[in-house]
């Protein structure tokens, strides 16, 4: 069997800085992935359009076959000056951490409140909002990493009634109360969801540290609401992979003290990654407006008219336990060890 | 300031066997225990008489200043004659493991009225049946690691109406609903916490597989609830360690194929860590009724009169990160690298 899909794209990646960022970049296209919407979580953050227009030149240089859709990371500094000036540059969204909850965070938002001037540019000139929508952990009021999305949704609602034309996207929705939450939004609001929250539950992240990301995948009557969601072929909920590569010895435990980075690595093998999870729950014929269609027509990002093939392989291919090393960086994907059903074929 | 405690008894311990039982078994005396119930899920597990009386044998070889409580594993193969031997011969309980659940439990039940004429032997010679409190996980009825306790309750009522003068411990509670549903049985059924249980919630395994235990810590409110009835000094709640060592390998995640076992090492460092997380939470008045006489008193262990002494340390005492150590065996205890406010003086 044979599949042909509108060229995909992935609506959320991390793509890192110097060594790891050449080792990944490349790892795009060989996903199958020829335009990416690139998180601007660096160390700095990026915080200007000087910076995002700096990220994106290096990203081209490194791999010139993708087409890189640029963020800016909400933050004091932003200005509604400096998104009219990042609009006309090009850039799409700006994307916001609550404080501490992941990788590179601490300077995420508290209050959306002081960032209303900047809504309101963003809203006026079509930029795009991505939040990274948890609350962090509180023990006092019992807000844990398993209810820290569903707290947050409150947010949401407001961000959306109080601006009803900003173009929104909750990231990597992880609970059936997002679902329904984006469900009952109105069309400027959309949702990504990876594809390793269609395939894990929290039973595989207990004692399995390279299963552990931001937010952790939930129980799994949450993982049927994203499946029904992507079966139902919702058009606004689309692939974001949240690929994050880390160093091997951040994602393993060896010692009680050596704590582990939240983050999910899917981008070397994405495109064939996602078929074989969609056929899991019979929603291959899904695959196209998952991965491609719906995100293109939310982000205004339309096809060129070409299509990449999978093909089904009778025994699967293996993805490699070593990972992919590029001198002395290695990361290590999801699904290692694993076989996958499909491979690109052109 | 110096505490004098009633000679402490952890109700529940997993010694294991050869090189790894010869390591840890000394520890119970080290962490101030000179009384331990020993958990039977050996391989093979301990299903007979004989097999826990030569294991007893071993125990006191290993370390004779130690009383050793002994039990067996629930099993097709146990029958009531079996159970009124056990009791003549000093065995104390029956322990119940779910199938598949926790370490070396895949023999484990499946249903207990299959048992119930081994219950009714228990109930007649007065023994006490233990409960692994946890069903297994089922991502079709959205069952999975955070509710699996929950769930089990209603297992437990039943045994209880059905066998209301037998004693039963549900061991390792880890959530509010427990808590409760014990309170609620009758004076016939008791419950041990561990202390790692008071020390964690989900956000401290997350990640982190070195604090991977079943039953998984739960949320923040579960764990007050535990804390709650420790403050309570409710005398049907005490001290079972559930302390289970595990290699070091076995506890990391080097690759992503390679699991981490479920389990918390806690022996060597028991007193004066229970002291420091009672400490921890206001509840220091209450640690001689958790750690000793509430366990001993629903066992009917009495002590011998003699006292165990903890001293307050102003900078603490740290736990070894690299653990301890014989031949080729290493164990790695729980809070390793961090302090202890308290030490055993005599």
């Amino acid at each position: 069997m044979e599949l042909a899909i509108t060229q995909p794209a992935d609506f959320h990646v991390h793509l890192r800085q110097e060594a790891l960022c050449e080792l990944v970049t490349p790892h795009v296209l060989k996903g199958g992935f020829s335009t990416a919407y690139v998180m601007p979580n660096l160390k700095p953050p990026i915080t200007s359009t000087r910076q995002a227009l700096a990220y994106k030149a290096t990203l081209e240089k490194i791999e010139p076959n993708v087409k890189f859709l640029m963020t800016l990371y909400l933050s004091p500094e932003l200005t509604p000056d400096e998104i009219r000036k990042a609009k006309k540059a090009g850039i799409i969204g700006v994307k916001s951490y609550p404080r501490g909850v992941t990788t590179n965070s601490d300077g995420g938002i508290e209050s959306y409140e002081a960032y209303y001037p900047v809504f309101e540019a963003m809203q006026d000139v079509d930029m795009v909002l991505n939040l990274h929508g948890e609350v962090p952990s509180d023990a006092t009021n019992n807000i844990h990493i398993l209810n820290a999305e569903p707290s947050f949704l409150p947010h949401l609602h407001k961000l959306h009634k109080t601006f009803p034309r900003l173009r929104i996207v909750l990231e990597h929705a992880t609970t059936r109360a997002a679902v329904e939450a984006i469900k009952a939004c109105g069309d400027t609001v959309a949702c990504t969801i990876t594809v390793h929250h269609l395939a894990l539950t929290v039973d595989d992240w207990a004692g399995q540290s390279w299963n552990y990301c931001k937010p952790v995948a939930k129980y799994p009557d949450d993982r049927k609401a994203l499946r029904e969601v992507i079966k139902e072929g919702h058009p606004r909920f689309f692939l974001g992979s949240d690929s994050a590569p880390h160093p091997p010895h951040q994602k393993s435990n060896s010692t009680p003290s050596c704590g582990c980075a939240a983050g999910i690595y899917t981008s070397p093998i994405l495109l064939p990654l996602t078929a074989h999870i969609l056929e899991s729950f019979d929603a291959l014929d899904k695959l196209e407006g998952y991965v491609s269609t719906f995100g293109r027509a939310f982000y205004q990002q339309p096809a060129d008219g070409s299509k990449i093939r999978l093909k089904q392989m009778v025994n699967g291919v293996s993805v490699p336990e070593d990972g992919y090393s590029l001198r002395d960086e290695t990361v290590v994907p999801f699904w290692a060890g694993k076989r996958i059903n499909w491979i690109i074929s052109e």
